[in-house]
This record gives structure tokens, C-alpha cells and sequence, in this order.
């Protein structure tokens, strides 16, 4: 009637009942306050007394960062820029060189809003029925990515182009898929069995995304 | 114009002022990452070098646990399972013996989803309006509690009777009405005029359930 | 490998693939307009031209409402004051004679702020540990009841008291544990059970409390 | 016992209790679905395959809107951009001749990610106690506005500027103080006392603002 | 294709790439646990044993607060009253002189209900569209003021007047719209271009409510 | 200074600016009542005095469903279970014949908790930072799956496998990685680019999942 394995299921339980859950929190939700900067130390809000206006401007996304294969992604999540802790928004700059790509990828926590910078741009998404939209886009043009599903752009022009992505989250996360599906350890068995490849071709895009993880 | 009273209050006031709110918190809504167990020291969320799948994967719910009364219950929240910490999620493990039963209760904080694994279970929950739902389920059934109402469930099968439940919070909290009512301490009149029992009905309630508080 | 039962289901399921899920909501969160009186026939928000101040201000609790056993309880909810809709907050005002209970009880979707206009009230809630807080309070004073939490008052003084209670909710309904647990048609056999009590003490609460349900 | 004029509330209360509540219902929170365009006549969900790339595509703000004083707003919240229904996201373009500005004003129902496009902006915000943040901000530079707190810009360049504003809200919401406190018909006595005005200042200003709501 | 400005930036995203987001959080949301006063110095919640019924009552608001210009208010917030930390919300007593006023005001967190205890206020609010809801509302009366719009009261009867505010977050904030604009330190002459007000009308007005910030 | 273009626009934003924003809504936060089965004609709660226990009931997963590839998965949201619209939860039944699998996808918009009926099952997700967490699990064992992240399941062990998953979502959606990327109709020359495969490899990718996604 009662199992030696769970006693310390229950002695570990017990422990907790006269106790509170744990304290750790985090949530993207309507703020408690103005604003909320993280101490590095005390892990509290600090004091707006010791704040200036530089705290709530950002100036890293001038410019386009470093580019790996025609693409550079430079995010600004709360944890580059903090005056975004606690307000629930964050954003990213895009740049591509000419036939540069942005790979299949998705934000599981936020909806994207993009707004061409500079450029032309096969840009899209496909919905949870497996149905895509996708187009190009220019200048000026502004495509939205609903939470959490799988998207993608492609310079399409002969120059540069460049996007600003907002999200309404400060930290959106980011799944690239090939890297996440073939460069992250998956068993092999599963993955030859969900694409229909062989061993030798999931050793190929392992061996190719395994070595981008390192990167 | 300006009480004494109201001193202590003003100088209070005034020294928030120029501070941010109280910053515990703590919610159940939309995480800020993938996943955070907490440290317990640092009350941080772990890094997550440091974890392994071991620390998502629970094994507390092989067996049941301890029976009292022909019931036992193990709930799996946070406190026991620190993976579920800013998840949204938990759940519980119940197991009845014959004419076993899962006193009216409520979650105050979740909707549980309840899954028959084994048995047959006179199982229901009563609306705000009074109005109960109410019918004997079995193995591979699944009944919905709202949010907050009042439930239960009881054995009326032969042999044992086991149900999994999930809740969308990760401590949905669970108030037992018999011992809440006379195992709490609530006073004597008050309880009395509630339920229009005597003085003494309302004492043998109070034995029988503020013992059951002390188990 | 198929089996014949779950037809109906499959069928069902792709019924639905091709369509949106369904389309009825219904949430208590940050409102997406400044407010929305809900329109009878339509069931959209009312054009903001055909409001007037006078559909933002109540005046139905500046009386007792009706008394039964020495209570009087008048919610005000976005049912009965619509300018609530969609704003997250509701109120009650809730009448005392000398003697009178609010029996306990406790509101599946709302915190309560509770507010002593007149009188002296035992108050008291009783937490998921089944830990008691009550004590004596008076007029121009605060208690909070944390949502969902059991809570309870009893006019201890020889005048009325009245007392307004505001909920984060504008519907937070109201669970009655008496009639709730023994006017709303649950098993005889589960709640003997549950309360430790004989077939007849439960058939004359039932008696009690389902006759109440009637009124 | 019973005033007479709560009947007609009695009565009312009544009718509901067997009903739901009004179900009209908005909110900015985690969406159902990818995404819900909603359809003009049934208020539901297009249909999925009756939309195209171009249902989730933006090119209305390739140019300036049309300039008041120097200033124009584009705002492109879901009423206009009908994709961004349920996804919690919305922008703004605001473009400044030299000299051109931003009133104060303030988002009720977001926080405002502000990207310069091009030019040079005085840009800052007030927090809740009063606390100002200001500074000249250039092109390819970001300033954070949290929710609710007022805000302003000023082009305090020789040529055009242009920002690109995202919110956290499908709709945020705009109040520009100087119409809403004097354009919007505000007793006279109580704003003469509120900013220490005469009533000739405060009417000259009514009449600068009235004119302007009117346009 | 690197520029030089960017590597610091590049450093602090590799820095944060394998740690968790800042960990500071706040919201309003959901509750975690029944209640959770926080402890001054871990900054976690108090252990519940070491709480009792008065840590969930306040008597502060017995009596009306310091009176300024013939208005008093004294919020309730998580900050003066802990026991609302984590519940979603607080309240205000506003207590106004005869003739005294509630200047322009809005709160960024939270709607507002406004129950009068005693007297007779002009009361009223501004939508996002300008148009004003505004009428004399006297004891036992209630009027709603929706998240962040622009509200005011002014005591327009012979005697003293109360109010008891409710709000639907823990730190509603309050931005008193004459201090906020005139008293904060905005540049001169974006406020002249603002208002359409003159040099020297613009430094009565910073004179006055600079003076009154400092107080 | 006011562009032709802009004209249409501009008229469109008139022509909201006096009506409320689009209406429909939907989210998976707090209810506003217990439950709320929608009508199918009305689009509106249905009547709680038609309603049944059956309806808050399901016994549809009882059995597994179709396979397909060793594998099948019989997904219980709000659609096929009207009882879960408005309570933020529904569930799956996934069955696995030995050596079947359950292919890398992901749910955009909740967190899962599975629970082993039966069976051995390798099981695992992969974070943002492409770290995986994955192990072989079995009978009475949980493993949770972080709200958006990738995660697969195969049954290692030589009889078949049962799983029930919860979600914290009344409609999680889900995303399987092979048929989104090779079956959605994504720009070959993209595909090429992302994946590092020739034009023929990715030929028969799509010939593959294009195929499924007729089926």
C-alpha cells in the first residue's frame, strides 16, 4: 500500500508544504512599474535616482554586425539593452548581403513585426496547417511573423538589405532549424526516419551544422 | 486637517516614495526563457550548463503514495518537480481503493484536466450556480474541472481506481472543504449560523477535522 | 490498427483542421479599446457616440439590497453594470443586521479588497494550508481575501454593518460553501463520506440548503 | 428592509443570473490561433484559405502621412493592418519637418520601441515621479517609452526626420495632452484651478484646442 | 564588414549567450501561491508561520491623509500595505475640501472604480477619441474610470467629500498631468510649441509646479 | 507634403477612428465565467441549463487513432472538445507501434507535460541555445517540453507505446519540422541555402512531404 520508492517523494514533498514555492519568476507581463533595470548584484530594480537617460537609448544596431554567409542578426533583447526588463518588447537588426538568407527559423515567444530598411526581400511564413505566405518585399514594405511560427527571408536584390524586427517580448528566443534539428545531437535513427534520408546523408548535415554550433 | 494618526502612514509613504515597490514576485504567465530551475541559494535561475534531462523528467509518479482514509494524492508542482518553474504546468497523481474518495475540493489558482487510468469513478464538479455535473466514468475518459469550482470523485468500481490530473498552473493550490471549513478554526457561532447545526454537531466536526489537520 | 470507434472522431477532427477553432472567447486582460459596453443584438461594442457619462456611473448599491437571514450581498458585476466590460474590476456591497453572516465562501476568479463602511465585522480567510487569519475589524478598515481563498464575516457588533468589496475581475463569481456542498445534488454517499457524518444528518442538510437553492 | 428603488436592480440581477455574462471581450494576450483576421459581416475568423502573403503585408507607410504643424503620424494599429488582430503588436511612422513635434502625449495601453530613420530627435519621457529622460537621439538609434508614461519629440535638425514606433498592443492607444485637457470640453473651474490659470488663459487655450479636435 | 564599433556590443551578446535573461521580473498577473509578503531582506516571501491577520489588514485609510490646496489622497499600494504584493491590487482614499479638486490625472497600470463615500464631485474622464464623460455623482454612487485615461474630480458641494479608489494592480502609478508636464524639466520650447503658449507663460507655469515637485 | 498614395490610407484610418477596433478576439488567459461552450449559430456561451455532464466529458481517446508510419497522434483541443474553449488546456493521445516515431515539432503556443501509459520511449527536446535534453523513459514516468521548444519522441522498446500530453493552451497548435520545411512549398533556391543540400536533394524532400501534406 505504500511503496519504499516514493518515501522520499513524500519526505521531499512534506518539506515543502510548510514552505512557499520557488521564488524564481519570470514572466513578459503587464510591468509592476515604470521600469525595472536589473542590479547586477542584488538582482533588484535599481534605484532611479542612479539612472540617466542613456539607460533607456541604445546605440549598437547603428551599424550591421558581424556577417557569417551574406547574413547578420543582431538581437536586442533585454539582456543587451536592460530599460527592456519587465516592459515586454524587444528587437533585432537584420543585414544581408546580396543572396544572403535568413534561415527557417522561429521566436517561441514572440510575434515578429518587420519593416524594410533597405532592400528586396522574399520574405514569409507557413502557418500550423502547413500553408506558406511568402512574397517580396521592399523598402518601406512591413511583413508580420504570428508567435511562434516558422519564417524566413532571402535577398532577392543586387545590394544590401536590411530589416528591423520588433517583438512583444524582451526575449523572444530563436530556433534555427537546421541547426537545432541536425547540428544539436539528435539521435540519428530518429532524424533518418522523420526526413527519409539516409545514415550517410544525416552524418553529412550533422557533421555540417555540428560544426556551425561550435562557430 | 491633518490627524495624528495619520503620521506614521505619511512618513511611511514618503519613504516609498523615492523607492521602487516590494520586489518579490511571482505569476504564472507567459515564460521569459526556455526554462528556469531555481538555484537555491541564489534564488536565480540555474545555468544551464549545469542541467541534464534528468532534471525534466520526473519518476515520483511510478507507484501511489501513501494511502489515508482508502485515498491517496500526490500532487506534482513546482516544489517537487522544479522543471514545471515558470511553465504554466503541473499535476497530480490519485489513487482510490474501493469506495475511496477525493473529498469536495477546489483548485483556487487552475483548471484540471483528469484522465482515467484505471477504474470506474463517480466523478463531478458543482457550477457557481449550484448546478452539478455528475456521472461514473472510466478507464481512458477524461473529465474537465474548471478553473476554481468545487469537485470530486469517488470509487465505485470493485478494485482500484487511479486518475492523472494536469493543471495549468504550476502550484494550482487545493482547498479541502471538510477540513478547511472545521479543521481551520474558523469560529464556532459563525460555522453554526452557515450550516445551522448546533453548537455540538458543529464541535464533533471540528474534532474529527482539526485532528485530520494535525496528521 | 484502426479502430471502428474512433471514426466518428477522425471525421470530427478533419471537420475542423480546415477551420478556425472556436470562435467564442472570453478573458479578463489588458482591454484593447478604452472600454467596450457590449451592443444586446450584436454582441460587438456599442458605437462610442450612442454613450452617455450616465453609462459609466452606477447607482444601485447606495442601499442595502435585499436581506435574507439578516444578509443582504448586491454584486456588481459587468452583467449588471455593463461600462465593466472588458476593464477587469467589479464590486459588491454587502449589508450586515446585528448577527449577520456572510457565509463562507470564495470567488474562483478575483481577489477582494475589502472595505468597512459601517459596523464591526469577525473577518476572516482561511489559507490553502488551512492557516485561519481572522480578527474583529471596523469601519475605514481594509482586509484582503487573496483569489480564490475561503473567507468569511459576522456582524459582531449591535448595529448594521456594511462593507464594499472590490474584485480584479468583472465576473468573479461566488461559491457558497453551504449550499454549494449540500443544496446542489451531490452523492449522499460521497459527502456522508467527505464529512464523517451519518445518512441522516446529510438528508437534513440537504433538506436545509436545497430548499435554499429553490428560493 | 427592502427599498423600494433596488427592485428594478433585484430584478435585473435576476434575469442574469441564468444567463452568461455579456460576451463581447478584448484583450491583447497569448492568441488562439496563428493568427485572426477577422471577417466584416460575422465578426469571426476568415477562413484561412481565403487569405494570401498580401492580408500579412504593409505598405501604407512607405511615405509620410499627411503634415499638421509640421508633424504627421501614421499609426498602424490592427485597424488598419487587420493581421495584427490578436497578435499583441502594432507600429507608428512619425515624420518631423525641422523644427516639427511630437506633443506629449501617452500610450495607455503599450510600450513604444522608437527606431530613427533618419534625422535628429530631442526625445524623452517623464516617469511617474516626474523624473525626466531627454537627450538628442540620431539615426539608426533606439529609445524605450514604457507603458503609459508621457512622451515627446522634437526635430532639432535642419532636415526631415522619421521614426518608426512598435507597441506591445494590437491597439495602443494615443492621448496628446494639450487636446485632451483643453480640446475636449473639461470644466472650466476645475482646469483653471488645476494649472493656476485665469479663465481667459484657459479659454484661449479651449479655443486653440477645440478647434483643433474639430479639424 | 565588421566595423570596429560594434565588437564591444558583440562581446557583452557573446557574455550573455550562455546565461540566463536578467533575472529581475514584475507583473501583475496570475498569482503563484495563496499570498506572498515580501521579506525585507532575501527579498523572497515570508515563510507563512510568520504571518498573522493583521499583516492582511490596514487601517491607514481611517482617516483622510494631509490636505495640499484643499485635496488629500493616500494610496494603498503593494508598497504601504504588503500583503497585496502578487494580488493585483490596491486602493486610494482621495478626500477632498469643499471646492477642492483631483487635478487631470491617469493611472498607467490600472482602471480605476471610484465609490463616493460622502459628498458631491464633478467627476469624470476623457476617451482616447477627446470626448469627455463628466457629471456631479454624490454618496453611494460609482464611476469607473478605464485603464489609463485622463480623469479628474472636483468637490462642488458645501461640504467635505470622500472617495474610495480601487484599482486592479498592485502599483497602479499615478501621473498628475499639470506637475507631470510643467514641473518635470521638458524642454521651453517644445512646451511653447505644444501648448501655443508664449516664453514667459510657459515659466509661470514651470515656476509653479517646479515648486511644487520640490515640496 | 502629402502624397497621393497616402490617400486611400488616410481615408481608411478616418473611417476607424469613430468605431471601435476590429472585434474579434481570442486568447488563453483567465475565463470570465466556469466555462463557456460555444454556440455554434451565435457564436455566443451556450445557455448553461442545456448543458449536460456528457458535455464536460470525453471519451474519445480511449482507443488509439489512425496510424500512419507506425505512428498516431489524436489531438483533444477546444475543437473537439467544446468544454475546454476559455479554460486554457486540452490534451493528446499519441500511440507508437514499435520503432515508431513521433518527428521533431514543436507547439507555438504551449508548454507539454506527457505522462508513459506504456512503453519505452527516447525522448527529448532541443533548447534555444541547441542544447538537447534526451533520454529513454518508460511506464509511469514525465517529461515536460518548454513552451515552444523542438522536441521528438521514438519507441525503443519492441511492443507498442502509449502517451498522454497536457498543454497549458485550449489549442497549442503544433509545427512537425519535415512537412513546414519540405512540404510547405518554401523557395527551393532558400531551402538549398539553409540546409547546405543540392537541388535534387531537396527535390525529393519536398516530393516526400508534399505528398504528406496531400494525404
Amino acid at each position: 500500500m505504500f511503496p519504499k520508492t516514493t518515501l522520499p517523494l513524500l519526505i521531499f514533498i512534506f518539506h515543502f508544504t510548510f514552505h512557499q514555492p520557488p521564488p524564481v519568476s519570470a514572466s513578459d507581463p503587464d510591468p509592476l512599474q515604470d521600469y525595472c533595470l536589473p542590479s547586477p548584484h542584488t538582482h533588484q530594480c535599481k534605484n532611479s535616482s542612479s539612472l540617466t537617460v542613456d539607460d533607456f537609448t541604445f546605440s549598437g544596431i547603428k551599424h550591421p554586425g558581424k556577417f557569417t554567409n551574406k547574413f547578420s542578426g543582431v538581437p536586442v533583447s533585454a539582456a543587451v539593452f536592460p530599460a527592456l526588463n519587465t516592459l515586454g518588447m524587444s528587437l533585432v537588426r537584420a543585414d544581408f548581403e546580396a543572396g544572403g538568407i535568413n534561415v527557417p527559423h522561429y521566436h517561441p515567444r514572440a510575434t515578429e513585426v518587420a519593416y524594410v530598411l533597405e532592400g528586396k526581400l522574399y520574405s514569409g511564413f507557413v502557418d500550423t496547417q502547413n500553408k506558406v505566405f511568402a512574397k517580396v518585399i521592399g523598402k518601406g514594405e512591413v511583413m508580420v511573423f504570428p508567435r511562434g511560427v516558422l519564417h524566413f527571408q532571402m535577398n532577392v536584390g543586387d545590394s544590401p538589405a536590411t530589416v528591423i524586427g520588433s517583438f512583444d517580448s524582451q526575449n523572444p528566443g530563436s530556433v534555427k532549424l537546421p541547426v537545432a534539428l541536425f547540428g544539436s545531437g539528435i539521435d540519428d535513427e530518429l532524424l533518418e526516419k522523420a526526413f527519409g534520408l539516409k545514415s550517410k546523408e544525416i552524418s553529412k548535415l550533422k557533421k555540417r551544422f555540428g560544426d556551425e554550433k561550435e562557430a
